[in-house]
């Protein structure tokens, strides 16, 4: 009988925060697992190669859904395919008519149980996708409902707040879309780089966090820009903020941070920026100037910190520059969730099971 | 030469908060306009009807974006086809390859001017999609670089925060989706009766606009809940929120509110529900309860509020029910719309002119 992987029995012996932090530190060992031992992603991948689809039809919900915003980023860099977040409730709740046939759906759920999901995938594959499924419980609803199953590989994750599942995702996700464009080889070579760049960033990063909660200790509100691969970075910054902290975090591309939530920036409305040294740099710097010039706190992450003004009001957490941009996410969402982890801890929430959340959300 | 419509001469002489006031209240005359003079959207209506796309590729900026949200609604539910808000950045600032030929492109900018829209839809062309530009500046560059224009018949629009622009953007998505699935006639007689509807929601939401401008004077942050076509509205609603009032309101679709978000709400961080008479329904509902029972201020709008639990923590902004939920978005932005202006003035801004915005966005 395969692990169940998302029954979790409370563990009252244990101190409050110690899964999450726990989780967060696996990851490292998850990604390499992954390159170790996942053939049915490569044979996946090699369908995918063989007979490319029109579309790349991502879905998700939470961190899943942040996964796929990478997902499009790697699709669309690699073999050149159009990815999209569908919309699930378009099909499902809505009744809408859509003609899969040519597109490949890829379902990304930790669990596999959650509803709306493996609906979305049966329906999918009755009108003619390709559909596959990313989880981490091989034997679940999600996984007899697609046609190809991809294993998380991430082990049971026992914290509510997916860490180490979404790197796992972010994972797969990468290695799809490079063995669809035959570059698997290279692309796996750069994961097991980022791996061990993301153990050194772990460490690193431990001896900053106590200063950091102090100053997000007692704020309410947030924006997170990025734009690029990185989006989907401050989408799940965003999400360990709220869940785990209850900050009132929004993630905004760069851009959508220029057309109108600048207005609302002041001392207490800080302003977090993912950079990358990438093409989103010079739109990253902007959105920090003007953070800055409305008197705002910043707290910038990532590998290009060195290109923000010199100013003692921007809270610098530093990640390494990773082989290509494309794969920063795994590097530089690590702050995030360590900053997460270690705020909650500061304002008294317990980072394992934050208030009014379960494991897997049954909710319509 | 035609009119410039988007340089704006400072009017010093004009009470602050009228130009906004002026343009929320124009929006029924917006709708029949495009009803009765906009020729040239039936002609690309027909082209497309003609030659189906692959994919339609909808992009823009802002409330340009948000109306992009109800055009996956609207392509989804009527042609049936798949309609996404696709990454400009991917193409623009990335160098992704992606083939276009069989995709169908709509661009929307009220100005006309923005610039990564302007290339995106440039290099669409040159690969082979059908490029549409719907603006409010049929002499724009953005209009010249589509193949084909479609005026916004908004009139020049002063204020800041876009708001007839973004019910004219609402209104051609919906005409180009009943065109494409030769229903025009039926969704324009729908749309006909939607201008009667929101003349009457203007005048009866008028009085009930103090009282929530208190209510929401001293608040910080805000979730804005829907799902389906309604997703547009709410994201429509928190960047004016944002934008106008300096509160950090961020839209939620009702899935993403529960795998997440809620463990955030409390007292003083309240959740305003956009509800629809569709099967949306039961969603918002559930979000509701989950708001209540976390002690959190709802505001609920739309047409089902009678579906909500009887709560006096309820603040109720409701609006006629809709020919159909599809062009429910019309009449339910209309509330946000006003108690944004109002809200503004209750907290002593200027709502015409947002703190460090400009009409056109030319951040990088």
């Amino acid at each position: 009988v395969p692990e169940t992987l998302d029954r979790i029995e409370p563990r009252t012996h244990q101190p409050a925060g110690d899964l999450l932090l726990r989780e967060i530190r696996e990851q490292p060992a998850v990604i390499r697992r992954h390159l170790a031992q996942n053939d049915e992603l490569r044979a996946v991948a090699a369908r995918l190669r063989r007979k490319p689809p029109t579309m790349v039809r991502l879905v998700g919900h939470g961190s899943s859904d942040n996964a796929a915003s990478l997902g499009i980023y790697a699709f669309g860099l690699l073999p050149g395919w159009t990815a999209l977040r569908d919309s699930m409730s378009l099909s499902i709740y809505y009744g809408a008519e859509l003609d899969f046939r040519g597109s490949c759906v890829i379902a990304l759920s930790q669990s596999g149980r959650t509803q709306d999901v493996v609906e979305y995938v049966a329906l999918a594959r009755q009108r003619g996708a390709f559909t596959i499924a990313v989880t981490n419980d091989v034997s679940s609803e999600l996984a007899s409902a697609a046609e190809a199953v991809v294993p998380l590989c991430a082990g049971r994750e026992e914290a509510v707040a997916a860490t180490k599942t979404y790197t796992a995702e972010l994972t797969a996700l990468l290695l799809l879309a490079a063995g669809a464009a035959d570059q698997e080889a290279r692309i796996a070579g750069e994961l097991s780089e980022v791996a061990g760049l993301a153990e050194l960033t772990l460490e690193a990063l431990a001896t900053r966090l106590a200063e950091v909660a102090t100053s997000l200790e007692f704020l309410a509100r947030m924006f997170i820009v990025a734009r690029g691969p990185e989006f989907a970075t401050a989408r799940e910054i965003a999400l360990k903020l709220i869940e785990t902290c209850r900050i009132g975090a929004e993630p905004l591309t760069a851009t959508s941070f220029a057309h109108g939530p600048i207005a609302a920036v002041d001392e207490l409305f800080p302003v977090w920026a993912v950079t990358a040294c990438d093409p989103s740099l010079p739109a990253i710097k902007a959105a920090v100037d003007r953070a800055l010039a409305a008197q705002a706190v910043v707290i910038a992450s990532g590998p290009a910190l060195a290109a923000l003004p010199r100013d003692a009001g921007i809270i610098e957490l530093p990640t390494p520059v990773p082989p290509r941009p494309l794969l920063g996410p795994l590097l530089s969402v690590l702050p995030g969730q360590l900053v997460a982890w270690a705020t909650a801890h500061a304002k008294g929430f317990d980072p394992d099971r934050p208030h009014r959340l379960d494991k897997v959300t049954l909710a319509p």
